[in-house]
């Protein structure tokens, strides 16, 4: 089995686990955040800077590499850890996400799902054999099965044929998956936001024995409290020595609130998306540091946060270099909002250890302030 | 004085200098070459990464730092090097060659400058005084003198009076400098490919007594064997004690043959501008990155070459980044060609205390064929 999940406590006070998830590329401690590196590469970061903030494991997308530069190509280099020159754990997703929410005219069958390439139009077929494949090629530690991530509002009946095609979908990855001792393929739970269908979905991938199991279907514009009822009945369905994966999901009380419902991985685009825009996350909530008040403001990002960034440059000086377009402030800007997002996991597992999640939950929210919008960031 | 050049030893086979220029901010060994950090930073690199690459000074630009964020907020933010970060030496430029390159409606008075910003068509007016203002207020250690930078070609009378306000305009600047203790200030000799103007040129800026001394006008279209010419007759024009810098310079072959001409002090954003364009530097002549041909090629840039990049990463995947618009690829090849010019710089001042500096540079042009182009890279 390549991957092993050890259970290191669970929170007296909230239920959220404390754990250590063993790859072979070493391990990483759990609940965790993954930073998103789509192309085989942590926008603007390097694996060095990765390191430096406590990644354990980033998260790469079948889909992207796929298209670009291909999965054969990758594997022909050596695997994509070494393409890359990251030598700790990689997650691969199925890239069942971005053919629903990136391609177009996509036409799901039973086989597989036609698309059409963002990139250049070119027609592409993606089944759960294939998705298997390229992860195979790819050679990441944790695997996602291929799955259909239905829209959010769904009906019953669609979500429901849905769930039943991942479940068969699921299925036949497992079977196409040509290298369970090196790589751990993880199926994923659906149903949308049907208690009955996450049941279902929950019972038939189960009976399946995988190593690792995601939640899939949500943050996909659901409100918040809608996506913590799915988790609170979901997450009990999933065995308790496997990982539990929520996927997509980013925003600090987000990934508080999942540990506390008992997730051990998170994945999001959100740190290094806001942070190309000038948008940081600070202990005092979000900051818009291409804002005009920042201008002359000499101070750091965060006064409370310890990042290369933080400890090196001021809100005047990444103002100037976003305002005048150079690369080197989204660069400082990303390395604080995954440090910002590390750093939080690494609090969430010291609150874990010491039975006070709930309360550093409440002073996290009441102190900084943080979630003054719906994003929760 | 704020600068001093120690004169080490003069290469017996070629007359080329070592030397090492000492500032407020350290010390750095000449004939040296200078990253360009235009907009205050050099584009997609720390400056861990450049003090890794032996970079001793760097060089920014008085012309973009005044139009954004302005020299008064740099000087509140505590000066150019605490502003970006860099302990090490910085050269700022005088704007001069900005506005004549850059600006639209420029009209030259004996007063100053009036021109039209680049960024915002906003009418500006830089002067001797002012130029000399914003470099005090940056605090660079050493600042130039304002001077008009004459096309190629010019007539005789046009760079005759250019020459002849130039001189001015450096006793303009000098009168206004007002922090020579901490800042030293170079004069830029003119003259375009006229020898008795260089004469006039230098025998005006050499009778003021400035710590060092720029060429200017050079590399502006010329043909290399003109620029060498007037280099020929222009250096030993200067002070034997002061440093002498050959301005807009940075092609590996000029960088050797102004060396071999006693030339201390060089500054180019070819490095840092090809490196933007999948454009390499390395020890077998000139690498286009992008190129199908290395997409499935799994060796380094230069397998020569012992860069960060060159350890790490492949043509395939700095390939794949830069067509994926991946900035970290445009980082990647940005620090391999700093690391290949500050490196040569290196072998170029271990040539000179070996008195060995021709054959080095008939070697160099010889094995590593890198001069199939009139641009020398």
């Amino acid at each position: 089995m390549a991957i092993k999940y050890e259970l290191i406590k669970v929170c007296k006070q909230s239920g959220a686990r404390l754990g250590r998830v063993h790859t072979p590329h070493g391990s990483f401690d759990t609940p965790a955040f993954m930073p998103v590196g789509t192309q085989a590469t942590v926008k603007t970061v390097s694996p060095e800077e990765l390191k430096a903030m406590d990644a354990g494991i980033i998260l790469s997308n079948t889909y992207h590499l796929f298209l670009r530069p291909g999965h054969k190509l990758i594997e022909r280099a050596g695997g994509l850890h070494r393409f890359m020159n990251w030598d700790r754990a990689i997650l691969t997703d199925s890239g069942g996400f971005q053919v629903f929410s990136l391609s177009a005219m996509r036409k799901i069958k039973e086989e597989g799902v036609e698309f059409r390439s963002h990139l250049n139009g070119d027609r592409l077929f993606l089944s759960p054999e294939l998705a298997t494949e390229i992860q195979n090629a790819l050679g990441s530690d944790i695997m996602m099965a291929f799955d259909e991530c239905p829209p959010y509002p769904a009906d019953y009946d669609y979500v429901k044929q849905s769930v039943e095609r991942t479940s068969r979908w699921a299925e036949r990855c497992l079977k196409a998956h040509a290298r369970p001792d090196d790589q751990g393929l993880f199926a994923i739970v659906q149903g949308g936001m049907y208690e009955d269908l996450r049941r279902q979905s929950a019972a038939d991938l189960t009976s399946l024995d995988f190593p690792g199991y995601a939640i899939g279907g949500l943050s996909v514009g659901e409100p918040k409290d809608v996506m913590y009822e799915v988790l609170d009945y979901t997450v009990p369905l999933l065995p308790a020595d496997k990982p539990r994966y929520l996927m997509g999901v980013g925003s600090p009380d987000a990934l508080i609130e999942g540990s506390i419902r008992g997730i051990d991985m998170f994945d999001c685009v959100l740190p290094t998306r806001i942070a190309r825009n000038g948008t940081c996350m600070t202990s005092r909530g979000r900051l818009v540091v291409r804002n005009a008040r920042y201008a002359e403001d000499f101070g750091p990002l965060d006064p409370a946060c310890d990042c290369y960034t933080c400890r090196n440059y001021s809100r005047a000086y990444i103002r100037h270099l976003i305002k005048a377009d150079e690369t080197f402030g989204i660069r400082l800007t990303t390395i604080h909002n995954l440090h910002f997002l590390l750093k939080l996991m690494q609090d969430v597992r010291q609150a874990i250890m010491e039975d006070r999640l709930l309360d550093f939950r409440d002073r996290f929210f009441a102190e900084y302030g943080l979630f003054d919008n719906d994003k929760g960031f």
